[in-house]
């Protein structure tokens, strides 16, 4: 099972060569988290962040482009989610467009308390939901 | 052998948390591959991409975060390359502040033609100075 | 009359204050202008760019803003024509949440020939278009 | 009297027309003050941010793009203080290249108290410093 949602490649995500710049990628791969927590999770990063003090740093990600994206392209952007761990998640999210593979990235994040840094285990709730992806 | 340079962390590279955005820290990836294109093999990026028409996009990158970045710190890039295939450049990039190490990637580039987005081999004057880095 | 689309406040738009960085809404005004000219004009800039080898630069702009936005904020953009020259386009454009106005800008636009670098008259299809906005 | 300080045009700041893309101004505008801050005022944004608990949004920005830039262009920030208020700042900083005019900003700042959100008057010998632009 999986998630899924778009993103339109904008003016602001290409660079002079025509295609996007890929640091613009990782900000989409934000954005489909985010989006993911808000609607799959019903959890928003504003609650997150500033009512829970917790956050979810990427401690590793790998990414591979497999083919250039261009500017109108509306790639669509699939979250599986690989494993959950006691206060970390890997994510194996897919773009493409047109059915064509454009990037493939997988990346681990920890839930963590902001006040002390340390690593803080997901609530059962939050985990059983994230399994169920 | 390996070849340096130093980038602070500014306001723009911040998040709400307060640290460095990793996207923000591919931002500063580039930006430290075109210093070195510029510093070690005097060869910039414009030149490239728009007298020579070649672009070197990143087709693979692999990134650890290994403690978080915060306004004010100076990082020190440390660029090392790899391995330099036909087209291919592989660099291990290591950013620390203080000595203490802040992010580990690996990135492979390939150099293509802009025109025909084929794979076009490094000339041989370039890769000899890649090899010498 | 006026034009409008919506952008949701997300982690990447946000600096350590916990508030939209200012820059951003320079991105998210670039992403309205460019929605606009694809929704209301049928004018996508893949088309503008690559196409028909023209451009739409910025070259004046003014802003000001009335109120901090934070993350979960769902922003409404209102686009008004202001004046349509020869080549050149003023817009205005609000920005509000829940009604509260959080930025006005005022911006100037020319249509470039991308070759020559000189302004290009609109299309009359286009400036008309762009009047009963 | 101005201070000034200078930006390369790299990659990153480059759109598909090959110039800088004009919300990357806009972060190159936040780099040049937090620098003039850091520099000639010896007062850094961290120090600001979180032991002061004081931010200094921009609250109105006007901006003329002359002409573009383009990557690989060194540009030089002239910035000259206007008008130092209770608590405001009035900025006018110029960006060329080789002499050639490229950006005329006018930004207006107000010091607030991260905590209250209210405006936060310049202590005398942060306003005595800044009076000596």
């Amino acid at each position: 099972m999986s998630w899924q949602t778009q993103i339109d490649v904008e003016f602001q995500h290409c660079d002079p060569a025509g295609i996007v710049f890929y640091p613009r990628y990782f900000e989409m791969i934000n954005s489909v988290i985010e989006r993911y927590f808000h609607d799959h999770l019903s959890y928003d990063f504003a609650t997150m962040h500033f009512v829970d003090k917790n956050g979810v740093p990427t401690v590793k990600i790998d990414a591979e482009f497999r083919a250039p994206s261009r500017l109108g392209d509306r790639l669509t952007f699939d979250l599986a989610v690989e494993r959950v761990g006691n206060s970390s998640l890997e994510l194996l999210i897919r773009a493409s467009c047109d059915a064509q593979p454009r990037m493939t990235v997988r990346s681990t994040l920890v839930r963590i308390d902001l006040g002390s840094g340390n690593s803080a285990p997901w609530p059962k709730p939050l985990a059983d939901k994230l399994r169920q992806t």
